[in-house]
């Protein structure tokens, strides 16, 4: 092997990984977009198939269950009320086709004059690269920031590289 | 055309791409350090010439006009109290030369012992890498997020890859 | 020298640049999740051993100092109240073994049946690549957005590539 086949290969191998962790931070700011605008269609197609959602009650399971969400009765509250979910910067660890992130979110509800923070919540992300090279959720974990054990546990398990 | 060409070329395209979406979260993260610190040169720096930014009421038309909203009152009176402008990591898709973001502004504003979001809105950035090569603003759509459809279609027109 | 060590050598450096930027969203992405689930030691490690925080008070000096600030009474109070701990998209400007970044930083305490920001901060963050090859941080200076020069001038200052 050549001096610039090794080069070639490791500039490939290390832009894969930029590209992957690119990739997964532009997956999870669809996330907001999609269900404040309520479109169904957006937010299912963040997940795999047989992906799921665990927001702290019987968890979503499948793509078709997270996309619905949409419609529940609080989501179309929030959203007639005025309503932004956002996503804050997550830490990213790739390995191979399989990865996690955590990160924060944060339902914003209009209030009177301002805006309150409805939902603060530990979010974890498992994520997979599909057989089309897009990355896709197979699991997220959201539990209420409310002084439980539980929701910092879900902060202190995305830590690790 | 040779094996190590064709692979120097798409390394080249692909780090470009990744060169440009990190370009425009840049560009979008510098908006509130310098509306913050009333900077009205390096708030104008991040539009084009002709640039514009509407925020619901008469647009601001032209770099110099954008700048200059560091002097309208209620920003001032924002500033006065302790405000932060918060931008969320933005939805990027560069399409050669243009560009389109979209994501979530929030104008924290301090309340007594707390800080309170007086304004919570969806955002759609146009851009435009210029000649110098440069990323900077060609328009930036700003809807407070009240429960108005408007608001949700400036979310939901980004999301198209 | 040959074209193709010219393009490599490009890439090389272009890569370079772009993973260090990466590398320091992530490292600023661990510190709210590191703070909230109170582990003193994964704060610790995105300090330099020397490394310092300074958030208005006495300084804290060294990574065992910094990590400790997971047992201050403060922190214990908004932890068992429910937090997060949330930092900003970040400006990021590498050159060579230093950086710089300037973000916000907000800390969302619950209150009844909402969350509150109980600290909504300028930062500014000077940052070390280290002979390990990993970036860490070597001052951290956070100043409250309460209406003061003070905290708009930590933003400013992180504005100039």
């Amino acid at each position: 092997m050549t001096d610039i086949e090794t080069r070639l290969q490791a500039l490939e191998t290390r832009l894969k990984a930029l590209e992957d962790e690119t990739a997964i931070l532009r997956l999870i700011a669809c996330y907001g977009p999609a269900v404040d605008s309520c479109d169904r269609d957006a937010v299912g197609a963040l997940w795999s198939e047989n992906g799921g959602y665990d927001f702290g009650g019987p968890p979503l399971a499948g793509r078709q269950a997270v996309g619905g969400l949409v419609d529940l009765d609080t989501h179309r509250a929030y959203v007639a009320a005025g309503s932004g979910h956002v996503l804050s910067l997550p830490v990213v660890t790739v390995k191979g086709n399989r990865a996690t992130a955590i990160n924060y979110s944060r339902v914003y509800v209009k209030h009177g004059d301002h805006w309150r923070v409805a939902r603060m919540s530990a979010n974890h992300w498992d994520l997979t690269r599909e057989d089309d090279g897009q990355w896709r959720v197979k699991t997220r974990t959201n539990r209420l920031l409310d002084g439980s054990e539980e929701a910092r546990a879900v902060l202190s398990g995305g830590l690790d590289r």
